[in-house]
């Protein structure tokens, strides 16, 4: 059996949190979950907060992911929007760093170059990819699709992750016949 | 004794982040300590994340405050500026609200108005008054003192707090003569 990975993708926003997670073994690509967290619009900052700190928390609980991937975020022409955008990403950072997990970072161009092929490519053609990549029966929602996208630029962009990470373990490159 | 409620005031910033913890017993206040968390300026976001958590950490685990008062920062003219100092404001609420503090906010024109009389202090003003509230025989960083600043706004805007958070307690209202 290959050496896997499991990656945690994370696309911060003030509103909405997407994550995806996928496992990585050789150079195939699996998906095992997804999703957005949402927090309370009219709830006082710490409270939204605690919103994305406590579920962090449950998916790293649940999924045991053992890297995270977050990406970055763009500054907004409004001031008070950055502000609050910046304050949600340093949060979601916040709970991985606790929770001992490696963090890496990826600009929109870096994802959309790893995971569409070029750096001009629309919302729609990465989720498209996300799909594709992961063989998944439906699209996922916004936001959990770029957390999905931001964990493959992860894997993209490390091959050979697993084998990096688990020297010893017996490896088994698979191919992907495509 | 006077029931008693030690309060975390905390001063975000990109590169430092101030904190100060005052006891509030009746209508007094005591210092028990103040600080300055220094990020290492060329780190990676995610480095300079995990040195605002854990020293907050640190510092709940060592003085055991029982709420924590940050103060609002202002929006910078530079919007990368401003993102980062609401990444590392947002790591600073996330490391508070994990700890299961509540947090409560206050902007520097409360903080002013509450500590020096008047929305249009000095920093320095406020500085001075940090001193003389609490008695120090020196003046604290100024990060640090902003800090105790903020911890020393909530207390001074809830008044009756210990009282309000410990009802059963037996109160003793010790006067303050000024």
């Amino acid at each position: 059996m290959a050496a896997s990975v499991r990656i945690l993708g994370i696309d911060p926003g003030s509103r909405v949190t997407g994550f995806g997670i996928i496992d990585v073994r050789g150079r195939d690509h699996f998906y095992v979950a997804s999703g957005c967290i949402k927090t309370p619009a009219d709830a006082p900052l710490a409270d939204r907060i605690a919103v994305i700190v406590r579920h962090i928390g449950e998916v790293v609980a649940v999924y045991k992911p053992q890297q995270a991937a977050v990406e970055q975020v763009f500054v907004n022409v409004n001031p008070a929007s950055t502000l609050m955008l910046g304050q949600a990403r340093g949060a979601a950072l916040a709970a991985l760093v606790s929770h001992k997990l490696p963090v890496s970072e990826y600009t929109a161009l870096q994802v959309k170059q790893a995971v569409v092929g070029k750096g001009k490519a629309a919302k729609e053609q990465v989720q498209h990819m996300v799909v594709q990549m992961l063989g998944l029966s439906g699209t996922p929602q916004a936001d959990a699709a770029d957390g999905l996208a931001v964990a493959l630029t992860h894997a993209l962009r490390n091959h050979g992750l697993a084998a990096k990470l688990n020297p010893s373990g017996m490896q088994v490159k698979r191919g992907r016949f495509q």
